[in-house]
């Protein structure tokens, strides 16, 4: 069985400006993964033709699959469908289904009538395959040439998930021969990737050679991923899964959960299964925390709220924290956090409560309270829980590390007092 | 005067994996268009000996300029160094003056002895010229060949941009002849892509060849970017002054700045001009509208918090929602936003407040208020304006529109209003 390979070309002005950051190829790349597809290379092109053209011949030759994403818009800066109708000869179309279903989402979503622009976005080359797009008016397209398989998607993040997810990913197997991929992951915290890698030394360099293991740090957590290829199925399965505990038991001290879930739902998991919720105080996270636990479905069940608590004033009038303690302790400080804690468990009537306090960045750090110093306590109605962090980067990494950090205090504090 | 282009190369398999998103290339694209220099492509390659090979061979043909950043580090997996000696020819040895900065390095900052494996990064090819890092141990090198430069950079991002600033940036004049760049940016509101395409497309078209227009849109909103490229700066300036000030005329009912800055900080700017503050109370979107305001440094001047009222008991017991409203209207009504908002401005005594409620799905939608639905209330003392908005996407998508929606309606109401 051959590795098969994929090259993803990103089309696109504002990505060569830096206008832009590339966060689609980054997702393509591990949907990718998971169907047993390697990445060759991550491209970013300008809207010019000749580049884009080129772009397609360069990255044939290196891969057998090759997405293109960006430069299908109804704006007059787009140049790639012509483009591509060139590429792969034939002639523009109108796709009936297509169409319809953009005269559909204007009717019912815009409630006004369809555009000239917009409807020639129903037109494709009829050497494609039209991948509907149901979250958008460009629809995806695939094309064949040369024993390579092409296809382009539009730029819009959700857009293009939604055709990878519904409409590329499930033809991968009848496209390429791939093989059998096995992945489980597991989540640690507390614990960096050098040290973890050489806390599982042994067990990874026994791995045989169709298990891969890959390291994700992502904001003071590593998840860690095997990956094994196989045509047998069932046997693949039991490998992976006994290679598997080997990592797991090794881990254990560090280990948040064995599968591939955020942990701000590892922590709604064991709120849930206690029939228990909780509530959040932020200052230095700005409500962070909060929109990470309501950006799920379904956290009504155990998530009631937040006091983002930016202004010290808002500290002192909603959770009562005293002109005493913000005086002499100070708005970062391990008093006020309790206090802030404490008060946003009584003020929402939770059974559980983060409060965190600290200084993000740039500004604002003095020789006694460096930026990156935070404080974070986790309570339930007896006790109150403190621990004191330093981190050393730029205001938006911090914000994450104080983020991920406060769950998984919180986290163990459940299962500690529960 | 022809432009100069340049390619940037950035080497490591967790690009390919998707594991991280590259914010590097992004940057050093727009520092180096400001001195005059266009990308030609941006290109991520693994951590394979041929593959980077072939990628320097393949830029040089299409660029002037090659930048190349990651496989530096001190760890045993990274291989472009002693890719780089073979491929610009010379053997390695030791840069005296970066083994004394390593050894300073270890020993004030670290505070124990340098390692071998950091003794080696001062190692590097005797045909490259130095580029000292200032800000960690593997230093920056430029090479030459075949009439094109070649410079290698560290992945961490300070360490690539202080390199970049300090030692690429000022050299850029000695070895290009570069022409200039302008970019004008706009930011537009309440219209869409199309329709706003259609609204300039005279003044689209009758542009010069030196001067293009891109549409990026995002979330409800859309910027319009201008790009002029020629050689007397002072006539470019003027010739992209003056078509900006044609769209900036055609598109002023949507405009929401002439400038390349985020909403949110626009909203900032017109607070922070008036010496006023604003409170936000969120249901739905759950924190996100104070995240993006907190996101940046420098809110505490006008942002004093919010109260994340996820769970109805906290609209009632935090913001005082009654009981009537919520049972009559409901949580997602036109009363309870205004409720909302008057209560959050009361509470945190600000100048201005926001409120939203409503259905972010895909769960909890029902024929009368379906997924999608939101109301937004924005406050000042004397007056609160209400509107509905009726989002028929994914969750993450409804509360990003829901976040831009709202803070749109702030801002025209801070105009009008003050």
């Amino acid at each position: 069985m051959e590795k098969v390979f994929a090259s993803i070309i990103t089309i696109g002005d504002e990505l060569l400006i830096g206008q832009v950051i590339d966060t689609n190829s980054a997702w393509m790349a591990q949907e990718l993964n998971k169907v047993g597809i390697s990445i060759k290379h991550r491209l970013a092109v300008g809207d010019v033709r000749e580049d884009i053209w080129q772009a397609l011949d360069e990255e044939s030759k290196h891969a057998s699959l090759i997405l293109i994403t960006g430069g299908l818009g109804p704006t007059a800066d787009d140049i790639t469908k012509p483009l591509l109708c060139d590429y792969f000869g034939g002639k523009m179309i109108t796709d009936q289904p297509t169409l319809d279903h953009i005269k559909t989402i204007f009717e019912r979503v815009f409630k006004r009538p369809m555009g000239e622009r917009n409807a020639k976005q129903a037109e494709v080359p009829d050497t494609c395959t039209v991948l509907p797009n149901e979250k958008g008016t460009a629809p995806g397209m695939l094309f064949k040439k040369d024993g390579k398989i092409f296809i382009s998607l539009p730029g819009v993040p959700h857009e293009m998930k939604w055709i990878m997810t519904n409409k590329v990913i499930p033809i991968i197997p009848d496209l390429f021969q791939t093989g059998f991929i096995e992945h489980r992951t597991l989540l640690t915290a507390g614990i960096g990737e050098s040290s973890l890698a050489d806390l599982v030394q042994d067990i990874e360099e026994a791995l045989p050679l169709h298990i891969k293991l890959a390291y994700l740090p992502n904001y003071g957590m590593v998840r860690m991923r095997l990956t094994g290829f196989g045509s047998d199925k069932s046997n693949l399965q039991k490998e992976v899964d006994a290679q598997f505990s080997l990592f797991k038991e090794r881990v254990k001290e560090f280990l948040v959960i064995d599968e591939d879930l955020p942990l701000e739902l590892v922590v709604g998991r064991l709120l849930k299964e206690r029939d228990q919720t909780l509530a959040t105080a932020e200052s230095c996270t700005g409500g962070n925390i909060a929109r990470m636990i309501t950006s799920h479905a379904g956290a009504s069940a155990y998530y009631k709220g937040s006091v983002v608590s930016y202004d010290n004033s808002v500290k002192q009038k909603v959770l009562h924290i005293t002109d005493e303690t913000l005086q002499t302790a100070g708005a970062v400080s391990e008093a006020t956090v309790q206090q802030m804690a404490k008060s946003v468990l009584e003020l929402m009537q939770t059974d559980y409560a983060i409060a965190v306090s600290g200084i993000m960045g740039p500004e604002g750090g003095t020789n006694e309270k460096p930026v990156g110093m935070v404080w974070v306590a986790v309570a339930n109605k007896d006790r109150v829980q403190t621990k004191l962090f330093n981190f050393r980067f730029d205001r938006a990494r911090n914000i994450e590390l104080t983020s991920n950090n406060a769950l998984n205090l919180l986290r163990i504090f459940i299962i500690e007092t529960s």
